[in-house]
């Protein structure tokens, strides 16, 4: 019996679920792994699945992890795909969300799948063993760390390297990958600003924490324009400003939450330390009687790929798919908390971009100069890779990297 | 049978409802006629009660409107009453929120109730007629026009003159009121801020609203700081701002809600012009390919106290309660629409104040110098008048402002 | 032998001086004293002259002061007048800048000497003392206390009231006085901010002060605009703003000149506690380093006329001039240091403004609501009393308020 | 006779002069052009030198541009050194500013003239001609496109290969080059923001420059904080800004100077647009009454190293100093004009940097994590060469890259 991986890919694109609320997916999961006849373990970081195949060529061989998260977004679908997501869930706050797969997660979850059928019906041909990961709230940098603390490391055979996979909008068919650092480092903040409220027409009894949060967003502007190394990458976003119910109470406090991206460690210290300077130097503008609180929410280390390794997967997918399939996609400013687990393992990393996007439109764009404008991203509404062949790169994709180290 | 004043007060301050949802507190007035033996007129504007008492002492004389708002506050309060409100409520965008009487609506209910059995016992003392009207959504700047749409003005005696009373931390005891006028004209403006969504990692792939709505914050100020004669009163609030439901993706719009106070309609259509001038501006600067969307939620006239009934009322309040209990408090930057029941009948209006505030803790604050910092005003959590001798001074307040019209 | 006024006013437009510099005006004016055959003092508080004339009716009689300022600004006239000023002049900065009589200092002189002579010549009519004090630097806010250093108040007899008159564009023949504050106190800062220069494309080797001061404005505008009661004056101006030489050096710090203005002494204190508070912590936003120097150029009371003396004048105008000639001009936001001469000898002070404008200028801009922009207030380029009545009523409301003190 | 470098390159650090005012620095070169018996041109492009020698070891050879940098800074010398500068300059604003070789041109030219001496001292061991360039007015990006009007490239012997390099904070020593972009394009930019002055008490009758450029500045920042793709260079630096002469006077206008830098023509355009878009919508935003005046004072194209020139000098290079001397010194995000005359000769430009700091200084500021605070940059007051062996090194490094291109 064999996997209806378009229908899978179908059936989970309908039916996204927030982070850590992976249930259904997790579901369709351990059904197909059944279907399979693989053993797993579930509710591994609270909706992650684990499962692993053993290979029969010879005794002994090294262990290779492969790593797919499961998660979905809370944006409203606009692709007006036949099977685009109509699916909303609760997010941490309590409020009503709209849900869609509109990072890809889908797409890993199915290519994942995939690779497990084939390696299961090669198990002869290989030596050593494939432990597959499905990880759950990637989106909040938070699922890695939760398997681990539930074991997923003790539980299982420990790796002798991570691999992952990412869906992009490359041209379906193409791989990138680059070696170092593939993607960057990020901390997610709440900074709450503390003012004073009152009634909208007495801002002179108030400590107006409206005011001090704009302040606070235009200067937190110049740390990258100014501070950093024009050369060098880095990112402040305040992806949410929440303040006030009313137009006429000047409320007691904002929340900004802040995305930070960095290519490493000591950039990070660097740039989180001048982010704090600017929120508490904003709030003394304010004359704010009590001091700002920042929290972190999340902290992803940068995604760096092993180099020797990394020159292996690149010469045998050339091999596997053709001259020029391979491609130095650049340093992403995203960040994955894929790198976890082989920073716990002490073990090295490949983690991989593979297209899902029309080339025909790529080229369309291209030509145009509109690239940016007219490409559907990672996280956008209109995000919506092409199904083939896709799911079917993705599988071979994972196939020639678990079969380039095992045995 | 008389009113408890005082029981009916904690009640209502107990159970605060929201704009244009005071159906209990409806409930609470009209048992309270029925009591004293009144017809009434109910769910006029939604929630709207009014009734009149004839006096007849002579066959005719003037008829005299005297006006009550009834809604709470979405404020959580925190002045550590035993009779504190802890009640939540659904705001227009569906949240659930705290309520309470943060701005006194329960006070100003309680002293027209007693206003009503007093004049309503004494009825063979005066001539013409009096007209209660409780009125809903006053915060919303929405019910006296709802109540008017809703026939108020047709289905009871028109006014020779409207009055009306608001709650104030000034010391207990006091009215104050001035000639011309007394409250500002004000607006509340929704401005959506259109930008373009996107991943939080790749803001050159996005417009960020959340820049954008910070910038136009700052620069608003300069309207009031820059562009008004710095002898007018003018205010420019940004009561509230959201964007975006997570640190990592840039939301594509940012919604502001903005109270704007003037003096006079003259400064009003200044204002708003200036307003408009900069959110389109900042709009562009940010580069939005679309134009922000301006609504206007409200729209509150100046509150204008008739030169010669105000006198005649001062008169004789100082011959009621003694000299000096009568001051001018000023202009108040906050607005009111009772005016809109005067205005539609083209007849006076006099609105005052009267203090709910311990004179101790008055006269303390003066000598410490920190009024601003230590006096809870209107829409402050920490809003709590004493009883007595507020509720007494309220109803007397009403009394003889009544009968000094009525024949 | 008269003084030709239109000619000496004429003579004086044409050559306007900065403050402090005012040689030529001193000599203007002390020819002007000797042809009236009155002695003086020069030279005090730099380039202040003074004299006094006693009258003869009695033995005994009050001493009133009358004081006419000196200085011209640094505008470069665009009157188009046929005696506009074509002088320049060295600022305290060493710079050359065009100099204009651009707030009627000429006109100012003209009038006390037109009093002068009308004084001298009719001495046998009234008793006292009068003593002309034609003061340098009142643009710098710094010439009335110079003159004091200088033992003005020692030389002379100590004035039992002091008067000072000002030109305006208020329709010419038209007296504006006010009892109380007639005008505003204000404080000159100069704010250096210390950062670290370097090259234009290395910005994260510097401490940008030029980003800091831009920030450092952008939050001052709400001082005024959150901080303040919305009923009250206050004024925080950012007159002069300089930094760097060239577009590619960052440099190491910027300057900014501050003029602020408030009603009284309380509210000067708030207003600057509240501008070191932002000016620092901007500083401390971009992480400086050194923190910013704060310096107080000049600090004027503020104008406040005495209420029982005002009523008099007010009374005795419009008695010479007619009715209707008299009107409060409101508070004016603009500062002046007269009131160091009668703060200093502890008397009165009547301080008023005479107009200077064209009253069918003055109609037309009413009649088309274009005051503001079409009427040239003091300091702007295009600022142009006609001559007559100008002159004569600046003469005439400096001899009618004389005589109405003396004996 | 043999050019006494180290006395030549104090002389001139002693002497600095502004751009196109160098006339002294023209004159030592002369000097010691004659003395080596060269002829030359003079007054190129204003004060540009030029001359040719050419090899005698065969009839034919390629041409070799070797191009030197003149001019100084209007920057103040803090280095305390014995031969510090104490020069002053008259910058094209007429203001009398300090004058310093703070970015290293005294050291081009030292190099040059010794690197001459050595190529004309040995004429016969090579074929071709090398053409020596000393250009003005590197600093304002205009000398090598005014040579180039003046003729320089018919006058001489048309480039095969245009070569320079300059001084920078590298270990003494060393020599930085890459292939491909090696420096900035950039523009300078000169912003004209046009408001209406006033009184400083009267704001709401002026347009306030001051705050439209404070929002203009604060607006700049997000064209790199959010605009720009945060893996690629860009800088847009306000390094001047001026407006207003006095505290209480609101000017008319304010001026920015911006510098620009971008990796190529492209990003040129795109940030060049952006830029325009915020300066004209901050305009607007102020209600400016004009268009602000942008007007462009230099433009410098990218400076590419040529890829095969590049690698055959750092071969020679390594050869000639050993291995480990020349490295990769990353992108510089300044820029230069010396690409003017490759650009304009269409031939290969190869430009490189080489060291003139103490290694021990640098050996301590990378072992402290203090190399961005601790050594001064180009532009510094502070910035310091060694003499030896920078100055051999200098030398050295011409005629290595010179003969392996000549015959």
């Amino acid at each position: 019996m064999s996997i209806d991986l378009e229908a899978l890919y179908i059936d989970l694109h309908r039916h996204p679920e927030l982070s850590f609320q992976e249930t259904r997916t997790a579901g369709v999961i351990t059904r197909a792994l059944t279907a399979l006849g693989l053993e797993y373990v579930e509710g591994l970081g609270t909706t992650g699945v684990a499962t692993s195949i053993t290979g029969t060529a010879t005794d002994d061989g090294p262990v290779v992890w492969l790593r797919a998260d499961m998660d979905g977004l809370p944006v409203a679908e606009q692709t007006g795909l036949a099977y685009a997501s109509t699916a909303r869930g609760i997010d941490p706050a309590g409020t009503d969300v709209p849900v869609m797969h509109a990072c890809g997660h889908d797409m890993h979850v199915t290519a994942l799948l995939g690779a497990l059928e084939r390696l299961a019906a090669t198990r002869d041909e290989w030596s050593g063993t494939v432990v597959a990961v499905f990880q759950p709230a990637e989106e909040y940098g938070a699922g890695a760390q939760a398997m681990i603390a539930d074991g997923v490391l003790d539980r299982f055979p420990k790796p002798d390297i991570v691999l992952g996979q990412h869906l992009t909008p490359l041209p379906a068919g193409t791989i990138g990958v680059r070696p170092g650092t593939q993607m960057a480092a990020s901390d997610g903040l709440t900074v709450r600003l503390l003012g004073r409220g009152g009634h909208g027409s007495r801002p002179h009894a108030t400590i107006d924490p409206v005011v001090m949060a704009a302040a606070t967003v235009m200067r937190l502007q110049t740390v990258v324009s100014r501070e950093i190394d024009p050369r060098e990458m880095a990112v402040v976003t305040v992806g949410s400003i929440h303040a006030g119910l009313k137009n006429n109470i000047i409320p007691a406090e904002a929340k900004l939450e802040l995305s930070l991206r960095y290519p490493d460690d000591e950039a990070r210290a660097d740039v989180l330390a001048r982010v704090e300077r600017i929120v508490r130097a904003e709030a003394a503008a304010s004359g704010a009687e009590e001091e700002p609180v920042i929290t972190t929410d999340h902290s992803l280390p940068p995604t760096i790929n092993d180099h020797e390794a990394t020159a292996r997967l690149s010469a045998a997918w050339e091999r596997a798919f053709g001259e020029g399939t391979v491609v130095d996609p650049g340093m992403f400013t995203g960040s994955e908390d894929v790198s976890w687990f082989a920073r716990e393992a002490g073990v090295p990393l490949v983690y991989w971009f593979w297209g899902g996007l029309d080339p025909q439109q790529f080229a369309d764009a291209v030509a145009r100069g509109t690239v940016n404008e007219d490409i559907p991203t990672n996280h956008s509404p209109f995000f919506a890779p092409i199904l083939h062949p896709t799911i079917e790169r993705g599988v071979d994709a994972l196939v020639v990297a678990a079969r380039e180290f095992l045995g």
